[in-house]
């Protein structure tokens, strides 16, 4: 039997494990993820946040955050990074008093340091660094194709402009997009415009198919949106309202040309498990 | 904050809420069900079994079993029975202390009293009692439809021979059915034959969409296919192995007109929350 929590940031959920020395989980096994994360005969989550010392993992980086965020895919798999996940991660650290809340939370992820911050209406804002703003490809699904932009965060997006997002139908398998872009395979966002710096999305996720919300999602989907609308910043940062399926998010592209990711985080239940 | 446990019965999953005295929880709102069956934002599951005194809520029942099972649908609707939150149930109890374990465990529910008696194999047995085989009605899905038996197991089915389980189509939408037979609704199930006394089946669950498993509805399915079959029970008890996406079901016809329902129950995690 172990320690669990289960969290979500706009849907997108996750199953925490505390294993602060690396004792609990050992290797943490791919089979293990995929019992906590099946809904049905486990705990149920779009992925697995393990809580250690980056001291155990990523001796290098120990300097930099004491807490590393091991993120699983709810294949087994291993993952860079995850939008969503480093905002509940950092909560449950300063709710758990493992990292101070008064203070910016460095977070030790594969994809390199992230900084979390508190805000007063009990959001959390991740910086997820330099976007990387590419070319066009196309995209297709439904039987309809559409010109998307390429937009890097660390992992690929291709975003596309739609005109209702009922068009790009229930997205049951992936877009097709052009393999000689994407080798490794991309995240599709589907936009519309919704006001003056809103927009909403769907997105398909490389591996995981349609999900509630994917945050280097609707960070990509920002930066694609900000510079098709003359919006890059210059002297001032930007700010664009995100409406996903599992919510809102709020992304800042910063003077200094790094993007903030703001939305919720919430600790929904705390337990034990043999799973 | 209060008390939960996850659990399931071939994957046919539950959240458990001990609430002995029904003073945790009181009326036991919709709008709480739904947070808590909610596989994103919540803890996940298809129903809420809520575990309380049979005193407190069912007194003219009180003679017959110390507890009483509060079954609730993922959408917050009132149920009078599952078959396999049942075992779940039993299972809880048994494990907990509240029963013994080395007799058959009585549980009271909507539906009246229902017997559970624990296997060597680890699985539990529910008895849910005498099946009503009744007439023949149509249902539609997937723009197909079929001629249906009803079997009512204390709630009401309509049974559907299929050629393959594929042709109800996804099943995102609650099948049609004569609301003049149903008129609170029906639970239906497509099955198909797999060998002697072995079949397979799908089922969509009124309030919950379509499941892995639904006891009461694999005990339906059996009663219908051993009646077309001409096997129905005389001398000795019929059994049939009955397939569920979730997992394997045996469902026994005795002599003496009665159904039990044979399968595992898991409880895969306790914790507390406060959704």
């Amino acid at each position: 039997m172990y320690e669990f929590l289960k969290g979500h940031g706009t849907e997108n959920d996750f199953v925490l494990l505390p294993d602060h020395d690396g004792a609990v989980h050992g290797e943490l096994s791919a089979v293990r993820v995929r019992a906590l994360c099946d809904r049905r005969a486990g705990i149920g989550g779009d992925g697995v946040l393990r809580v250690i010392r980056t001291s155990v993992v990523a001796p290098e980086m120990s300097g930099q955050a004491e807490w590393f965020m091991d993120y699983r895919n709810s294949d087994g798999s291993l993952s860079e990074m995850c939008g969503n996940g480093v905002r509940v991660f950092a909560r449950h650290l300063v709710e758990s008093g493992l990292a101070d809340a008064d203070a910016a939370v460095p977070v030790a992820t594969r994809a390199g340091l992230k900084l979390v911050t508190t805000n007063d209406d009990g959001t959390f804002t991740a910086d997820l660094g330099q976007p990387k703003l590419l070319g066009l490809s196309e995209v297709e699904a439904a039987g309809r194709r559409w010109t998307a932009r390429h937009v890097d965060m660390g992992n690929p997006h291709a975003v596309a402009f739609v005109d209702d997002l009922a068009e790009a139908g229930p997205l049951l398998d992936a877009p097709t997009h052009d393999e000689t872009v994407y080798p490794d395979g991309v995240n599709v966002e589907f936009l519309v415009r919704r006001g003056d710096r809103h927009i909403a999305m769907r997105v398909h996720e490389r591996g995981s198919g349609e999900t509630r919300s994917c945050g280097t999602g609707a960070c990509a989907a920002m930066v694609a949106a900000a510079d098709a609308d003359g919006a890059r910043p210059a002297e001032d940062d930007v700010t664009y309202r995100v409406d996903v399926p599992g919510g809102t998010l709020h992304v800042t592209w910063t003077t200094d040309d790094r993007v903030l990711l703001r939305g919720p985080a919430v600790i929904v239940a705390t337990g034990t498990t043999g799973l």
